[in-house]
């Protein structure tokens, strides 16, 4: 297991830790301020979300690039089933590829699936995964002329009506294996594994390379808003160096990214305070 | 699997569906009135709360029974470990077994345990699904002696973190075989386990006679309150069909329990139609 001691090269920001700084929250700050503030911590990359990139893709990859940070991923794909996603197929597979097309102008290396709930008038969430794999299928060979791998996040089992049929790892791997192709895998996210007894044997079966990305927060004890209530590294219940040593001892070796959704807490501080305390937790307690 | 459309004798009410009527929810009905509009409608059981119960289990008891009524269980025993366990120790086991000794006094065969969530200062489930089993473990031989089983109920992940540290049939299982005595088994809810793809297998291991309850909702797809803002059974995205029928394989013939904790919409309409569409949906959906 790695030692981030007194090393936190491996640390990137999501920066929906910072409020995404687009859409109301957080302070505001540019991407670009964004970008130079990670840089100048040490930090070894960054994930960005669509909404904040746009038009400018290939100006803001070149950007956090020459900052010195790896653009590690973008978040994410549309919801390809449920009742939120887009009202057609035709109109999902659009907006799906769409978001590979940012992550290749980004130069990002994986763009992040979020599957989206359960589909309308089907019961239970073996339907809707047959349905994501065969639009995760579809899109991946695209996905793999512009070198995006695609990232299939299980989330905690509450979002399981509206947000993710997709809920725990064992789903993710025999859903990545049902689509059988390469350029799929995983995405680990602390905040929706933390519970999952089964994680260290279920990573066990994932094969090697098929993590494509390890998520940090905490689960807060007394959690208010399962959306915008994600606890800092530390400040939760989740044993976070046992699923990083689950994960490790699986094979992934890459960048720890922190997302934290907390409307209540660290969206309103001083970003520059968010990102050194994201900095101190990641040497102490990750 | 068994046939419901013209036989609701396996329907059981747990009272928290009218809202409790106790404490400011629901219609203020007294028990004696929800026993007989039960009974009226041909329902098999009832299952109660402390809450309701105080000094007048016997009483109650039989009264439920004089009315055609099995009295199938009893909510709940006090959480065992988290943060919101009562302050030592001792006040927990001595509560434990207070709500044993309510059970027994009420005839009921069943006391459901809820475990409570993570242990302050300690980090994921493991070591608190430990004391569970040393707390239960020390609890069931007085529990047999009182002809009260003990029924572990996972709980739906998001209450991990302060309610439930048990959040998985799986997990629910094994501490069952941990504790290793005749008295404990299993609950199974809806609520918690509709989006488990690994039921079926689960249950394939629980053993004659381990479940002791199974609990009717639904999972509404955009739910609001994880607490009280569940669903009646049929509006919801469950596949209670497929749910039960693992339920029945695995051998469970008993009451079905209709659990609904809805602030926003059941607990606010005329307790008659809301017993009457309990029938209804048990008839045609579940």
């Amino acid at each position: 297991m790695r030692d981030f001691s007194n090393d936190h090269s491996a640390l990137a920001l999501n920066t929906a830790t910072l409020g995404h700084n687009v859409d109301g929250h957080g302070a505001g700050w540019p991407i670009e301020r964004v970008i130079d503030a990670c840089a100048e911590r040490g930090f070894g990359g960054i994930v960005f979300w669509r909404r904040e990139i746009g038009g400018r893709a290939v100006e803001i990859g070149n950007r956090a690039r020459a900052a010195g940070l790896a653009v590690a991923g973008l978040c994410r794909a549309p919801f390809l089933v449920g009742p939120l996603a887009l009202p057609t197929r035709s109109a999902i597979m659009d907006d799906f590829r769409a978001s590979i097309d940012m992550a290749a102008d980004l130069g990002a290396p994986v763009l992040t699936i979020v599957t989206g709930g359960v589909e309308p008038r089907t019961l239970g969430v073996s339907e809707s995964l047959k349905r994501v794999a065969e639009r995760v299928a579809e899109a991946a060979s695209y996905a793999s002329t512009c070198s995006v791998k695609l990232a299939l996040e299980p989330l905690n089992p509450v979002y399981g009506g509206d947000r993710s049929c997709l809920v725990t790892i064992r789903d993710a791997i025999d859903l990545c294996d049902a689509i059988g192709h390469a350029n799929v895998g995983v995405a680990i996210d602390v905040y929706h594994v933390w519970w999952d007894t089964t994680l260290e044997a279920e990573l066990n079966r994932v094969g090697a390379g098929r993590i494509l990305g390890y998520h940090l927060c905490d689960w807060l004890a007394e959690t208010r808003d399962v959306l915008v209530d994600r606890g800092m590294m530390g400040d939760g219940v989740a044993d976070l160096k046992a699923i990083r040593a689950a994960v490790e001892t699986a094979g992934y070796c890459s960048l720890c990214e922190v997302e934290i959704f907390s409307a209540g807490n660290w969206w309103k501080r001083d970003p520059a305070d968010v990102l050194d305390t994201c900095v101190e937790r990641f040497r102490t307690v990750c």
